[in-house]
């Protein structure tokens, strides 16, 4: 398939009620790819030091993911390290350093420069609009993003908005971005800015999709033991545009099944740290959770 | 079709961040029996003070609802004022004058007794038991309650959860129940306290059933414009007894296709102070956007 990410890779520290971790592998590419991996092969974009160990290398390599556009900067990887709630809605960020990602310019190698399928994981704006300049002819591009730079770099991301296709974001970020108190309204109201999907992110609600002709919503699948829930997000897009690039399309019944797809990427990513939950799972355990889920919302 | 409520019935203040209005029909059993009376006649037992409004008895009376076990007592009709915030997500009790409520020693009259299906609304559990134990062979008994009970009355309540075939909580309630901070892992403890069924309700976010071979899961119908949510609970709890009680069972298919339409009952609900939401539609409004709901979550 022809899907390109470019997004951070990390090591992360992550505190919950019930368990710890310390230096893991994460960033929104990693959990991204991760789970896109799922549904075929995909090239990666993003920066990493010289700290980063091989064995991350290799495991992304082992998944499908090419990783000539991974460049390998003076200095250290990016680290992040956060805490979560019992209740796992409130997450603390406890630090951040950004390290070689400070001063990345993403280069996209030929090959990726021709995907057909794009996400831009959260980034910068900037660096999301120097990476879509280099892909030529993009059938469907999706970006992410955070509070952070709805707060400091507002105007880059509305332009990069009408750049795109879709743009997927969580219940705050709806709100922030458009002032709407209805996440309904928010969402609609995010189209109004420019892309033709919305796709908003409730954690353990779900997400639903709108569109002008579309409006599909789906519950997350119910989670058992919730471990982490670091990087659900990057998951569930992987899933949503892994399954859209293993297809070809993004017609409207397949962005719907890849909505599904998503949610059950999200849910496998939840039950470890880092890539655990992810990382043991096959195919078929997706198309098996697939079907669960799909019986748990069919009348 | 056979089925009875028995609950409240009161004279509710309301404000939201929009709008308010002073002294409208509300009440537990009202909102319940405006929603199921869209699927069929019903029977209400419930207690009013001389003051309710002949045009209420008379609402109920042209909605299909045998009032023969509304008591009309000495004294005021149960009074609720309450605010709500604007993310509608915050609800504060501003003042509850239990009036003849107090003293309600509910009495079902003789063709309620043989009711097939009943739905215990939100009261004291002592009242709940009472009126249990004048049913002579119900098919099917749903239980409301609510936290008030949990902290003064939880003895009473965990009595009548081992009566009941299902419970419909939110929550906080199921939290608060059972102590455990997971909603999905809280649903699954109240399934230990008794009822073969547990219905949770999150409000924007939907509801969902299980039991031990049942998980279903709805999102909440998209409302544009919410005028305020009081009843919503209830009338979620009409549409689905209601819809239980037209199709004379309670096997999966049906319980499934009762979340469906109560989600719906409480999306119209919402629309419109008091029971205006719900006044103004007929069963051909209750089906088109029980479809319309349905296409939102078929892939």
């Amino acid at each position: 398939m022809s899907l390109l990410v470019i997004g951070t890779l990390a090591y992360d520290s992550i505190e919950t009620a019930y368990d710890r971790r310390s230096e893991v592998l994460g960033g929104s590419a990693t959990y991204f790819a991760a789970a896109a991996s799922s549904f075929g092969p995909l090239d990666l974009v993003g920066v990493v030091g010289r700290d980063f160990k091989p064995e991350h290398r290799e495991f992304l390599v082992r998944r499908g993911v090419d990783v000539a556009g991974l460049e390998v900067a003076h200095g250290e990887t990016f680290r992040w390290s956060g805490r979560y709630e019992a209740d796992w809605n409130t997450r603390h960020t406890l630090a951040t350093h950004l390290n070689v990602l400070e001063s990345f310019d993403p280069k996209i190698p030929e090959r990726g420069r021709k995907s057909e399928f794009l996400f831009l994981a959260n980034a910068e704006p900037r660096v999301q609009h120097k990476a879509l300049d280099q892909v030529e002819h993009p059938k469907f591009v999706m970006a992410d993003t955070m509070n952070l730079w709805i707060d400091i770099a507002k105007d880059s991301l509305l332009h990069l908005l009408r750049r795109v296709d879709a743009v997927v974001l969580n219940e705050e970020e709806a709100r922030m971005l458009t002032g709407e108190r209805s996440l309904l309204r928010a969402a609609g109201a995010v189209l109004g800015l420019g892309p033709r999907y919305v796709v908003l992110k409730k954690g353990e609600h779900g997400a639903f999709l709108i569109s002008k002709d579309v409006h599909f919503s789906i519950p997350a699948y119910p989670v058992e033991n919730v471990v982490d829930p670091t990087g659900a997000g990057d998951c569930f897009a992987g899933g949503f545009m892994g399954y859209l690039a293993s297809q070809k399309k993004h017609d409207p019944a397949t962005l719907r099944k890849a909505m599904v797809f998503g949610t059950v990427t999200a849910s496998f990513c939840v039950e470890g740290f880092s890539v655990e939950g992810l990382s043991s799972r096959s195919r078929t355990d997706v198309d098996a959770r697939y079907d669960e889920l799909l019986s748990i919302v069919t009348v």
